[in-house]
Order: C-alpha cells, then sequence, then structure tokens
C-alpha cells in the first residue's frame, strides 16, 4: 500500500495534495500546450497535449525501461537507441495518438525530436520522445512542429503538475509522487488508466530526480524497483505498446547513499503504480493480493496476476459479492495450466482478514458472508449510479480513499512472496472502452 | 464455422429446430426434476434441476475429459476414477451448485450415484456424477434424493430435448447437436455461458451415440475432437472447476468405420463448441480468428487465444468499433511475454476480408473503417439496449443467425494453424456476473 493512506473529501483536496507534492526537483523544467488537429486514418478533429520536460544541462546519468510487448511503438524504438547516447536534454511527450506502426512512425518521432532539440539548442539524440493514445494512427507531425515553439518558450517551474496534467488521456486525475533523502528528492509523474498489465514498465512514467546517482547504478535501480512495483499491477491484464518509465538525474545534490535512493526510489514507483491501478479504467475497487509463502517468488506473482486477471471474479468484486469460487478457480486455473508441479494442498485464503479456504475446502457461512459483504464495500471507491445516455461515467475524479480488497494466499509450501495490484471489472470500463475512439 | 449457418427469425423457430435434432440414439433416454432447497452457506431459496441420462442396459465403451483446473469439482475426481469402472449405465447432474472444494463433496456426490444406482438397479461405480453452479457451496443431497425417484419414474424418450434444458444455468437457449453416419447417430447436449476457456473440455457436454466402437478407440476420438475443439474457444477466459465432456456409446448399430465416426464426433463438437460462445454470458458477437502459416500449431491457437482473450478488444468489438491496434497489441504481448523468439514481420491481418496490417504497419484509411464497422454490426446478433433497473439483459433467448467478426492471422513463417472463437465483452456480461450469486 502507499506510504500513506490518504483520504481526500473533495477534488479540491486532493489538487491541493497534489500541488503539495509537486515542486520540480532542482535543474529541471516543464512545460504544455494543447491544439486541435484532424487524424489522417479518421477525419474527425481531435485535441493533443505536447508536453515538455527539460534539464538545465544535458546530462549523462539517465534510466529508461520500455514494454516488453513485441510490437512496440516508434517511441519506444527510438527511446531503446537513445539508451545508448552520451546525453539526455529533454522528453517530448503527446497524447491522442501512440504512433505505434504507423507507415514512417521513426520517421516522425525523429522529426519531432530534431525540432525540439534545435528550439532548445541540443542535439536531436539528447531528445526522449513518447507517445499514448489511439495504435495505428500517424502523429501529425506539422501540427506538432508549428506548435513546439509555444512549449519551449513557456518551460519553467516550480512544479511538476502542468506536466503531469499534460500527459493523460482517459485518466480522471494527474499523479504525482515525491520521496526526499538526503537533502535531495525524487520526483514522479505517471500516465496510465486502460491498457495496463506492464511487462517491464507502465504507460508513460516520469522520475524526476536531483540527486547524483551515476549511469550504471541509476539503470541498475531503476530495473529493480521497476520489477518490484510497476511489474506487480493490472487493470486489465492489456500491455500497452508505449510503456515507457524513464528515471532523469540533474546531479544537482551529491552524498546521498545508493541503498537509501534506490528505497525512495521504490516508494515513489510503488505509490505511483497504486496510484495507475486506483485510477484505472472504471475502477471501482483495488484488489490487493499478498502471496505468501510460495515456492519461488515467480510462482507467487503469478498467482497474485492470476487472481487479479480473472474476469468473473472481477466482476463480483464490482458488484459487491464475496464470489470466492472465482477467486480459487483462478488460482487452480494458472495452476492446472502452467504449474502443473505446484503443491496446493496447504493453501488458505482470506479476505479482509477472513478465513475463506483451508484443508483443501471452503470455510464460508452466512456470517461470514455478510462480513465479507461489509469488507467489500469499505473499499469501493465510489458506487456504480445508471447510466446518462446509456453511458456509465466515474462519480468522482479523485481518489475518496485509498483502502483496497485485501487478499492474502498463503501457500505453506515455501519462503517466497509478492504483492500484486488489480482492479474490478466494471460497467464504467466497458462503457469506456467499447467506444473509445468516437 | 458452424456445419451449416442458420438463421432463427424467432425463439419459436429455433426451438422447432432444437426439437428436428433432439432423436435419442437408440439405447438411451432421459428425465429430469426440478425442486426448490435452501443452501447451507446462503440461507436464501434456490432451485435445482435434476437430469437423469440413462442406458438401456451399461456400457464398457464410454470416454470423459475432465478440465485441467488444480481445484476440480468433486464429480470430476469421481468422474476420473469411474474411468477405471468397467461399465457406465448412467450420468446424473445437477446445476445451481458445482460441488467443488465443498467440505465433504466426494462423499456428498458418491451417495447421489449410490441413490441412483440402487433406483436403476445398477452398481454405484457405473454412474457418472455432475455438477455445475456456484462454486464453494454444499451440495443439498437429502432434498437430491427425495426428489430422484421421481426422475428415474420418468426415464423416457424419444427427444434429448428436456435433458439439454435441464442442465443449464445462465445459458440463454439450450444446445442441441447432431451428426448421422452409417446408420447411426452423435447426438450431443451443451450447457456452458460463463468461466469458459476450457483447457480439457467445456462446461457440460454429453454425447451419446449408438455406434459401437471399442472403448479405446473411443477415447482415443473423444481427446482429439476435444483438442480441435472446445479447446479452441474462450468466452472469458476463465477455465471452470467442473469441465466434463462424457461420451456414451450404447453399441447397437456396428461397422461404421474409425475415421468417419471421428469425423462426425469432431463436427458434433465443433457445432456445439461454438454454440458455447454463442450463447456465452453476454455475447452479443461471436470472433472467429483463423491464424495460418504459424510455425507450430501451439503458437497459432496461442495467438487466436491472445486475441479472442484481450478485454480491450473485446470492448471495441462490442462496440462495433474497429480499433485494430487493439487487436495487434493483443499478439504483440503475446509474442513479447512468450515467444519472444517469433518472426512477426511478415504478418499481415484482416477483418471481414479487409487488409489491416502489413509488413510492420497498419494499412488503415475513412472508408476502410466505414467497411470494418459494417462488418461487425453485420455480426451483431443483437444492439444492447437500456438497462432496466440497471441491469442489461440479453434482447434475445435464441440465436438469430451464426455469422462471426471474421479475422484472418497470417505469420507467413510456417505450416501450421487454428482456429479460435471468442467473444466480446459487454454490459451484459458485466450485469451477469456483478451479482450473479443474489
Amino acid at each position: 500500500m502507499p506510504s500513506t493512506q490518504l483520504i481526500f473529501a473533495s477534488r479540491e483536496a486532493h489538487r491541493a495534495w497534489l500541488a503539495s507534492q509537486a515542486k520540480l526537483p532542482a535543474g529541471f523544467r516543464v512545460a504544455t500546450t494543447r491544439f486541435d488537429f484532424t487524424p489522417r486514418e479518421a477525419p474527425k478533429p481531435a485535441k493533443m497535449t505536447l508536453t515538455l520536460i527539460a534539464l538545465d544541462r544535458p546530462t549523462a546519468d539517465f534510466a529508461a525501461v520500455f514494454t516488453k510487448n513485441a510490437f512496440p511503438g516508434a517511441p519506444v524504438i527510438v527511446g531503446r537507441a537513445r539508451l545508448a547516447a552520451p546525453r539526455l536534454g529533454a522528453v517530448i511527450v503527446n497524447n491522442k495518438i501512440s504512433n505505434v506502426c504507423a507507415p514512417g512512425g521513426v520517421e516522425a518521432a525523429e522529426r519531432v525530436c530534431a525540432e525540439t532539440a534545435r528550439l532548445l539548442g541540443l542535439r536531436p539524440d539528447e531528445i526522449l520522445p513518447s507517445s499514448t493514445g489511439v495504435i495505428g494512427w500517424s502523429l501529425p507531425v506539422e501540427p506538432m512542429l508549428a506548435h513546439l515553439p509555444q512549449a519551449a518558450a513557456a518551460l519553467g517551474g516550480p512544479s511538476i503538475l502542468p506536466a503531469a496534467e499534460g500527459i493523460v488521456t482517459t485518466d480522471l486525475y494527474p499523479k504525482v509522487r515525491r520521496a526526499e533523502v538526503g537533502g535531495g528528492s525524487i520526483v514522479g509523474i505517471a500516465k496510465g488508466a486502460g491498457m495496463i498489465e506492464p511487462n517491464m514498465a507502465t504507460m508513460l512514467v516520469y522520475l524526476l530526480t536531483d540527486i547524483a546517482v551515476p549511469r550504471a547504478e541509476l539503470r541498475a535501480s531503476l530495473t529493480r524497483a521497476v520489477d518490484a512495483t510497476f511489474n506487480c499491477i493490472s487493470v486489465d491484464s492489456d500491455t500497452s505498446t508505449s510503456d515507457t518509465v524513464a528515471l532523469l538525474s540533474s546531479g544537482r545534490v551529491s552524498g546521498v547513499e545508493g541503498p537509501a535512493f534506490e528505497a525512495a526510489l521504490t516508494q515513489v514507483c510503488r505509490d505511483l503504480a497504486e496510484d495507475v491501478v486506483r485510477n484505472g479504467e472504471g475502477v471501482r475497487h483495488v484488489i490487493r493480493v499478498e502471496v505468501r509463502n510460495a515456492a519461488t517468488p515467480a510462482l507467487a506473482r503469478a498467482l497474485g496476476k492470476a487472481v487479479v486477471n480473472a474476469p468473473l471474479f472481477k466482476c463480483a468484486v464490482a458488484g459487491n459479492d464475496p464470489n470466492v469460487g472465482r477467486l480459487v478457480q483462478a488460482i487452480g486455473k494458472h495452476v492446472g495450466a502452467h504449474e502443473t508441479g505446484a503443491d496446493l494442498s496447504r493453501l488458505s485464503a482470506r479476505m479482509g482478514g477472513i478465513e475463506i479456504f483451508s484443508g483443501g475446502a471452503f470455510r464460508l457461512n452466512p456470517e461470514k458472508e455478510n462480513a465479507l459483504v461489509a469488507h467489500l464495500k469499505g473499499a469501493e471507491l465510489y458506487a456504480s449510479a445508471a447510466p446518462k445516455d446509456g453511458v456509465f461515467t466515474a462519480a468522482v475524479d479523485y481518489p475518496p480513499h485509498e483502502r483496497c480488497v485485501e487478499i492474502v494466499v498463503d501457500l505453506g509450501t515455501g519462503g517466497a512472496g509478492a504483492t500484486v495490484f488489480g482492479a474490478d471489472l466494471t460497467h464504467e470500463y466497458v462503457s469506456e472502452n467499447a467506444d473509445y475512439r468516437s
């Protein structure tokens, strides 16, 4: 769970808290610009926001991890090449179109980088491009180039909040998390609401720090932090073609020990990862599955993922229905298909602290059923309301609390564990995705 | 696709066609009985139907395949043991409660078998038990025993339709398919609407034949037929703990060649499998994915499954939205996570006969977009309507047509292929499953 359990009584309270977290580390500036354009593949007007994140001086100390999807977007292809570049000076992000498998996509991304570099007095390979939105459409390069000067001219601080707001698509609210360590800070922003079962990283995440960490160490820390956080969440089991987590250091604050830095980095990643789930498309319950005493960490994580990716269990949670049979089905499906040697004979399971399964059988009765319903209702972010014009929409655009549906699965056969975050499957998710582009 | 493309203008037309398919093979009788009871775990009244399928004489020639879920139901545990029994004389099926991981579940199943055997003058191990419904609840043995005599006394023919109607849960309509071969017949019934990604078999399927086939050959044919049919479908990627396909031969018709029998058996299984998808919970579009020219059959099937199990693509299909980016995402996710060596460079994809992807890039334009929308609308079983009291329900309880969303994925790298059937993800699915038990 997050470093602190937060409760927000209103949108304003949440926005005020975000602002309090948003101070940029020394050495960074941000800007955004928004404009109208018409996509080539479907001639209906659309809006795009460009977000620019710039260092005052290019840095050799940067790291990034990308999607493992076998059809990576053009910005991911370019981004992977950037890892070999001597320095990075800025990140340019657009929403609305993800530039994935579009004809000429890499050239389009490089043209945007080249113009950004020219405006900032940098080399083209010092710019990391990112795109998120519809897969398959082409980047509107000319309108983007026309609006870049505006963004470059507006670069400033002291808040990262405009960038956190600029990179979103279907997100209900921006996401900002920070950690302070040894006189420096790590500030992260994330976008990501659907197509979320990151395999390497989640959607788009930018982590800025003024703490000096050499490139090799920075990259090793990021890989470990991402593996323990963003790689343990799933909103809908789909893996985006654009997933990117980038970490940039301006190197202004020296003397922070590696382990202290990595702990702070991992905390920021964990907080953002849970934010991404909580603000997932149509999410009304966050599900936290802690798998204990498994034979291996991989098995622990796989079982946690199996639970949070089981559609029938997700639907039951959406309805505050403690249909725990579907939970055990999900574990049995995974083991039957992929881990036929795994020993489930000592498996026990609890929901909301209540034992539901042990010794090979369910342990259910009407009293427990009532307590489980109460636990599910207590973890609900908002109640589903009758749709307007047939479309279900979220009742809140801020997180009213950070409570989860708490599930513990104990295998009793080893010493490994994992904590996985997932979400329910709701009418709001279907409404959001049955006609996302129209 | 089915052996014939059927169109039904009304519920009555569909029921009349079912009746025309339903003649029992020689040597079989069926009966059902329905009663009220109160489950032990959640004291609200419920209804259960008992379905009895009996041979005139016990047969040595029977076959069955069961779920690979690592938490199989008690009837599956008992059923596996029955495979070693000398003969089978009857199948007793109940709906409403699946008897999975309930304390004393195996003993409960055996008590029901013993009483069924006593009534029919058989040995207890000549009865195959099956249960479907809520996971985790206990079988109401006493009421079941009290109502068994009624079913035994009612055994008769000439139609299998009462059994097809007796075994359903959330199905909208019964499913019956038949094939005639060499003077004999194979008649199958199926139940299955949710928790459908069979791994060995689908929910509950009973195949009756009067064609004489020795046990060993019967079992080999069934395994191959199931692998090519029921193991290639997925409604929601969940794998039931109760999946069972049983095949019984009364041996009345001799002289049918093995290959002819197996071809007919496979056709009945394929038709039923597609029926199960078409009648899947909340299904408004059936999606047919044909994967061609893959390196291996396993890769072909896995890619087909990846497409039909991708929630965002399923939602897009529900909304008649040709968001083909989500289709390619699904293929890329699977290959990136599980088949990193697979060559996707020659991949091309079509939907409704229209090329959407080739040479590493999408091939889209507004005209194609319109044609794809028309294809999706043409494959829609019924339009989603505004919910009554917040609950989306199916507009039809019969299949108006058998058209599918037709997807072809050509890898261009080998000689293997597979055809996989799946479905969209709709508000009707969420409504059905967010509060199934209440």
